[in-house]
């Protein structure tokens, strides 16, 4: 991530078991690895002129410490929390350290899931919120951003 | 709503008190008047090859009439219910009707207000849903519509 | 309904998106339309020696002010009150105004659907319920209310 | 239940305590004894060219059985379930073996009297319901099973 | 309502049903008509120097519509909203439009009646609230709103 | 309370922590000290031609005997159970021995605070009710009285 | 139960699992046999001049039908529902049948156990009510009983 | 309450209210007050060979210090805790220093009156529970704890 | 069940509607009737040295029974209550008789069927629970009682 | 207490049956008496610099006041409301008027207790809680509260 | 874990806290160690000719990926999820990539213990379940799962 | 944490999150940073006669781990589980294994926040607690964990 100073930053997390993107029920989650999603964020984000950081994990420290990470030097976060989004407020205490507008995004319409996915402990702090748009929400995320930081 | 007959037909509705935008609360809402709004809209649906028609009443029977209406004309629909979301079953049922896209967009981040604003009657068969944007909102909605009609 | 003076009066009152029977999800509602269940209606109420008057409205206002209507003039209400079901107290209003039996009509068995679909406003001040019968199930109300009213 | 084999056989289940019908609160349930209930019972059928039997049990395994009895040689099921309608999973598990519909009865509207009546365990699974009708209930639910077998 | 420039405007909506008060159940709701209370009402308005404006309606679109115009144009509002006062978050956020005093009545004591009708959409963004005192908790009303416009 | 023997005479019961009104948060519970309130009270009541008693307790055991004298000698008790209001079935059943109007006064309007303050355990039983005009709210619920004595 | 006409008749209903008292557990139960229980209550019965009959069931229906069997010959009934107190809306709707006097008895106080033990769906419509008092308990509703029936 | 050193005391409270016994709405209560209730049990511990003492107080911190003055020199307690039945954890505190015998009593079944009414804070604590038998109840209270006590 | 005296014996307790296996919807159930199951469980209890008798009824009091009859001839039982685990505080009571191991089956995985069935009356008094493996489930419980039982 | 006006004031309120202490369920509670525990606080107050006043109380309304009396003359207040921290509004209310650092102690930890017990009422309102370090608590409140007054 | 290709593979998941087992509380959950445990396991496996790896973590995330590992060359999967199987969503979600029969163990029977653990995350998604048998449910789990495919 | 062999050895574990104290909202969590509060804790040992070790992770399991490891070596534990402490299970059953005192501390007055937090899962299970004092509550966690080990 390697861009003049004055380009505003933004990280990109991917929370548990979206690593497997791609590689089963593709007509649920799309046939987009998450490789590719990367890409096209990279991409979308050199058009609308943000530095972009992304990074996935299936451990729940491992994100809470790359938010932290984002403390000092991220001006925008947009997360997928995935299963975290129910269960961790370890995640939502990392959040809390910002000061930055965050996005919450998912893949699929989470209200249309069991009812456990219909609590979110991200929602009430985050900025914005979109989901049910597949890989396209991240995009969308993005496009929100540059809103957001004004651009 | 002039267009070519291949042109997809987008219909956006605006709920109750929404006609008020930009005369109150601009903090809040923002200073964006509905016209404001609908004209940006246009715009925006020119770029995406979208024929639009945008529609606003406080009226829940009006609501449900105008969403009937769509059934035939429409390939996509995107709605703020506003107040109805959570307490119109007449809405939901007129949105089951339908056999197209359905979008729900909020200005505001609805899970940051009052718990009964944490119900949405609309969240379940929506097939993507935005909040927390402000006016830029249902540009991203329009965005995505286009999106998941696959232009 | 011009009929003798001593012919009891029924008022039929169906709510908000039955207009639209017959057009959609006709596995679902059958292929009837709305015109059709009130012409098989009027039949059967010449049989049972009633007059009848046939109501539709998606509008909880104009249906109210229906209800309120037949306060003078009729001896009993059937009413499919649909989404007003689960979330007008207004119309319950209106029905407690009335001193004549009230039979509840719903066209599928709302215990299948929705939980919030189970909820009815009017269950505990109607006279008799019927429900899962589609169509017919409003001739069985005119029936009942036939006995209801001691005919 | 002598018919020619092409007749439809309908089974009329009667639960708990309906056997005590007519000896008290006349006022509420009616002067008819559940013998004059069956008797009426038999002569609507006939007219509708329906075969018909009726069972009365207070023992939740003889209704059960009584019900399973029904797999082979009944093509509609009406239930009074009576006070097993809020308590016998027993019953539902019976109703769910056969392949007929299903019709629920009460003689009053459960929805006026204690809250623990409004939880029916067959609500779900009957085809249709009518309830609030008194003895009259009986003859409607014989009427709409006709329908639903499209006689 | 024509007053001088400098004399309070006060407004006065009465919601659904209302426009029935005095035709029925008297012993319930007093026997005052609409018509009546409303001309006590300017009565007592003129003897506290209040300038007055009276609407009922059984539409919620409607209401919510007279709300948004008094946004301009008074400097209180007292609202019965009968039914709407359980279930319309849009009359709600119309009323949250407001900068002035806004005083919530009603006719009986709603906590001596249904417990759906306990709940009130209104009560936490009211300045005052009465109720139980038939058509007087009108005057009461009045006499409260010139109390908090310091008169 | 010396009065001529036809003169209604009306109890009014101060609740914990009144004692306390004016020493603190002035900004919410008004500048007025109890003495002053009290003051006003019977110069309201003289005005009505009702007869007075004011009572101020903290102990809940004392307020229910002060209830229990009003059985004899008062034709209407004003009550601000302040705490009590959410704890006291004692209180509560002090009130029911009396038969006359009670009406309920709260100088906040309690549905804007903690939610235990949103139930009531004499809301059930007062005759009227009053909130969220300080002070001005037991002259209010004076003259409510009156009206409920028909004076 | 051979007794004079005018003698009132008590009928005792001992529900499931109380056919093995003594056999088990006689620390928590007692060590008294039912024979033995019914014995004493035979004895105290005549001092206090009621004819008494007892019964034992596991079975719900036999217990019901017991029931109402009462409704003819019996004055007063005593019933201890054990395991159906919780359940059995059969046997509730059977002792409502009756236009006596009902007395609950459990030997345990049945609010020391697991928490589905604390509803019982005979408590609001049995006149009198004694836990605790193992064996005893039943002389003590006997001794009750009898001042029910004014003896 | 001069008694033989070996004869067993018992305490017996009277809560909240019932000071006014007799005094209104006899046909719930009886007509019997409390002094009448008192003399009562004297006659009847008298018969048994327990040593009474009888405490009423409508003060919470009274009834909680005449329970703790029980430590020492009572062997039994009966309580009716009336209204602190279902609000005072400092009573049931207080229960809990005492080592003997504890039965609660209450004149009418609270299991038919409100639904707070349905909890008690001393029932898990008792060892014997008696209700709705009316003033009888404290007769029939001594003659369990006589039991209790094995005497 | 004819064994030497040191063979430890298990009883096998199939409830309601179980008599049915094999009848119907054998993708569910699978196609092994009762009888054949109950012949595969006799051979694998000789494999393990278990004495076992089996046992089916559709009704609440006859299992009871069973059960009770269980406490002095059995060393273990394996109970299938199908549709009384939800509702049977008999079956729970008499199984509280026993003072030996206790297997619950059930041939479906039942917490992904109505959510009533996710709870059982037996769940928490089981030593062992095995469920979703169909007939098979049986052959395991016996597996697992020997293991209990150290053989 | 007498000390130099600049010593800062601490009041220590112990709620009901408090003074109990030591008397009984020792290896609960601990040996020592509230005297005992009295002694020690003042001790360590007066190594901290602080002047001391306790207060002990079984009356509700006792408690209420002697927290009023502390508005113009503590600094700090540490109370253990023992029973009233589940209850008592009016103690809450009390504490709400002071301006004063608060600490909550309780010898136990109430939330291995019965679950009515995990409710505080003063819990949001203190500034620091303490839990199940017995008599010890006291201390660490007073060492606790030194700090936050930065001795 | 070398096989032949065709040797079904089962892995076997231990969740946190397993690696304690035998080193405490062994009247609990047995004086077996997981090492003996797994010895066991690969015994029974041989036997019954399934190929075997097992595989115990502490970490969510480490679970997490050890399940997606699965996904090409398990044929199966046995998981005793221990403190994931209440709280981890991440689990669940990994779970749900596999195509293949999921068994949930647990040493002992978790509806016995605190209610948070009577909630399953994977109960809904394991085909079958087995729980109570300690250290043997583990080899019944396997033998479930050899039945389960087909062996 | 090298000494004595009889000095008593305490564990200190921070969770997650804590390791960015100082860094943000000093206004909340004070302004030391997590070296500072850990460099008081040695001194207030060193003068306590305790022999400490500190941790902190924001890793679920490696706390996990870090507790199994004291199950040897020590004879306290301090916990201030941050986020952990309301989703956690797996460090419950970790603390589950521990046979020393534990201590839970919160640096702010976890009851003042979101409702989430107000369940703790370690609360009943550690001897104490202590909440709301900033970093000076892990002083006095130490103090009073030498009261627990009689220091």
């Amino acid at each position: 991530m390697e861009t003049s100073p004055e380009t505003p930053r933004v990280l990109i997390i991917h929370g548990p078991n979206l690593n497997m993107l791609g590689a089963r029920e593709p007509e649920v989650y799309g046939r987009a690895t998450l490789e590719e999603i990367d890409a096209a964020l990279f991409e979308s984000a050199k058009r609308l002129g943000l530095a972009l950081e992304t990074f996935q994990s299936n451990h729940e420290g491992a994100i809470v410490e790359k938010i932290q990470s984002a403390m000092e030097k991220c001006q925008g976060l947009i997360i997928n929390p995935a299963a975290y989004t129910h269960t961790s407020v370890a995640v939502r205490d990392a959040l809390l350290l910002l000061n930055v507008p965050i996005v919450e995004v998912h893949l699929s319409n989470i209200q249309r899931r069991e009812s456990f996915r219909h609590t979110s402990l991200v929602a009430d702090i985050a900025t914005g919120r979109i989901s049910g748009f597949g890989a396209r929400g991240y995009t969308l995320a993005l496009d929100g951003m540059a809103g957001l930081l004004q651009l």
